[in-house]
């Protein structure tokens, strides 16, 4: 059986970019766990002969179409007559469709406006499918040998259709089954190179990279359905070696949640002492729930004042190196751990940018330091993207180091680290 | 001239709908500035020889071709080599490009990785374009007669590379014009009914309504050329008359810039005091550059010692009130404000679950106070949307009420308030 589908989304509203187009997103997550592999996706205006054409070309190429949007009752909703086209039939109106939607509009109370009779049509040989949260009809046929549905464009109306009457009809195979690894403080480069053999598009399973927001993913996908869970983990094992200590989770981990396992499991806590990021990693660390059992509060503090009246950092200390220092780093990490009384503090300092940057220190210069009763790692970082780049970039550094500290591993370097004495 | 564009996504991840493609939206609302008509949008796989049929057939129906993605430096990159083989081109080593690549890394303080090197590749006779945010460069090149650029996936490297390089290439006719208003604390139905009149899809210029993250947006839009300024002024104050006060800026703005301008204006400071959104309100600030200037620092007291300690709550207050309480957000909004020796204070305390709810003080509930030498602005809210979405709506109803008590709007009520003694 040929498990390739094509996705199709209709309307001008995509194509003039008001509206984003996120069911092509959603139909190849459900269609991959059915064992169906998207091969095209396409967006096509409101055109009835180019959906038509679209329709016709797709179920020449793959096994299965799946068609969303237009399916309203308003005088740009073409899909149906499109298909009806693709298909050289006629449009007959379904009398149970017709029925549903005059009880759905009696239901509220109002009498059924005359346009939406338009959405009980369908190809001759084809069927309607129920839709339980709007008033638009699916549509299932076959065309060109190959079965082509009609589903509304609103996910919260597509979804369940899909779920209720395409996933029963479509098959059960095994379909891809993924898993990623998520890693900090490696280039994507260079963790690419050290599993380039994994990486090869011919593997099974096969490793893909990618990187958002700093954070390098190793996917593992495994296509075959004969490939064992043990090969999975086999090659998850290789990934793990070859990008250790980088990996900090899997899947749904993120940087705050695996730092909060890990305080967790040490009954540990942690504060925090901002001054760049400006409270961004107080934030990420709140946004596990019951962080509170762990994180001891934190200071954004702004201002040498408050680096001095909160933290403690020594008026000395700012007058001889500044506050972007080693020296200060250390003091505010160590003055927001004793103030609040946590097993661990964090701090950072440094120049987001765009302006404050001089030759000796440039924007993007950051010192972070966590502190705990033993002493205190501290890092010194240059790091690139504007603003909001070096901030994101330095609270995600901040935990990475906080990790490290916990797993006390002092000494792979992380991306866009500098020598200390540099 | 044929102003008609297709764009083209590339990406294994597209298709098996591991990542959003949001460049089709990006790219479209862009061209359509700029006059051009997005006629259709396609996404292919990282597959050579169907990128470069794509690009191919793209060239030979439209006026202009853009293809995003399939740039970096790793084997399932393929778009330069799938351009070179639609153009029947040889690819060549673009040497100013490679030097670029070699600096980019010299200036981190690493050798460049080898497979880097293919980034600098292109089709013989094409161009390449400068990346001022990332490694990889963007190409133009003419195809079947049409321009074609290849710009990178990332849309903070996609976005600046088309504004520098493809908008001042692809002429300069009367495209839409668009304008935004932005508001918060007005539900998006109510707000459409406002306007209900502006909304007629016929209307020119014609205004159409989004929520983004709470953030309800009017876009008016002008497609008639002959439609002047003056027309589009006159709607937008329509628009403002009807959802004043709730609307705080347009285009860029948002609600953390709008209140530095006040602040700045005014020549007054502010310091925050946070327990249920954990440094959120601070880092919105914080990412308005030049926000040192009137923001004075803040607090992430999670804990009640550190209110007590640092704000100076009174215990009888905590003791007899509880965290989450009128009295304890006016003390800790004073507090903050006179620690920091700040005109404003502002303060968040609820409950942003998933646990902590009880009858009395359900999930969603939040306390947020407003100080300033005058006293204060206290209001109450039970938030929808799980901890995150309560957290988001908490901090920017805390920027929006700030910017109130700076204009003396004190009688306007916000989505999700709720009555002082209910």
């Amino acid at each position: 059986m040929n498990r390739t589908a094509a996705t199709i989304s209709i309307g001008d509203e995509l194509l003039a970019g008001e509206t984003l187009d996120s069911n092509a997103r959603l139909l190849a997550g459900l269609l991959g766990e059915a064992g169906w592999r998207v091969k095209r996706h396409r967006v096509v205006g409101d055109d009835e002969p180019a959906i038509a054409a679209e329709i016709r070309d797709a179920a020449e190429h793959v096994g299965l179409v799946l068609v969303t949007g237009g399916l309203g009752p308003t005088a740009d909703d073409l899909t149906r007559a499109a298909l009806a086209a693709a298909m050289e039939e006629p449009l007959v109106k379904d009398r149970l469709a017709e029925e549903t939607l005059e009880a759905f509009f009696a239901g509220r109370g109002y009498p059924m406006p005359e346009m939406n009779r338009s959405q009980a049509m369908r190809p001759e040989s084809a069927r309607c499918l129920p839709n339980a949260h709007g008033t638009a009809p699916g549509v299932a046929a076959m065309c060109a040998g190959t079965p082509v549905y009609l589903l509304p464009g609103p996910p919260h109306e597509l979804k369940p259709m899909y779920e209720a009457s395409v996933r029963p009809e479509i098959g059960d195979a095994v379909g891809t089954r993924t898993r990623e690894l998520r890693s900090f403080g490696v280039g994507e480069s260079l963790a690419a190179e050290r599993i380039a053999e994994l990486m090869n598009r011919d593997a099974e399973p096969v490793v893909g990279t990618t990187v958002s927001r700093s954070i390098v993913t190793a996917r593992i996908r495994a296509r075959n359905p004969k490939t064992t869970e043990a090969e999975i983990d086999a090659v998850a094992n290789r990934v793990r070696a070859a990008w250790a200590p980088y990996i900090f989770g899997e899947g749904e981990d993120s940087l705050e949640s695996v730092v909060g396992e890990l305080l967790t499991e040490r009954k540990s806590t942690l504060a925090s002492a901002e001054s760049c990021t400006g409270g961004l990693v107080a934030w990420m660390v709140t946004r596990i729930a019951g962080s509170s059992a762990w994180f001891r509060g934190g200071w954004v503090t702004y201002e040498n004042r408050r680096k001095q009246e909160d933290l403690g950092v020594p008026a000395e200390i700012l007058e001889s190196t500044g506050a972007v220092s080693r020296e200060t780093a250390i003091a505010m990490a160590h003055g927001a751990r004793s103030r609040a009384g946590a097993d661990y503090g964090v701090s950072t300092t440094g120049i987001a940018g765009p302006g404050g940057g001089t030759d000796d220190k440039p924007v993007g210069t950051v010192w972070i330091a966590v502190a705990d009763a033993r002493g205190e790692s501290v890092r010194r970082f240059r790091f690139p993207g504007g603003r909001s780049g070096v901030r994101d970039r330095t609270a995600k550094a901040a935990l990475q180091m906080i990790r490290f500290r916990l797993l006390e591993e002092e000494t792979a370097r992380l991306l866009w680290e500098e020598p200390l004495d540099g």
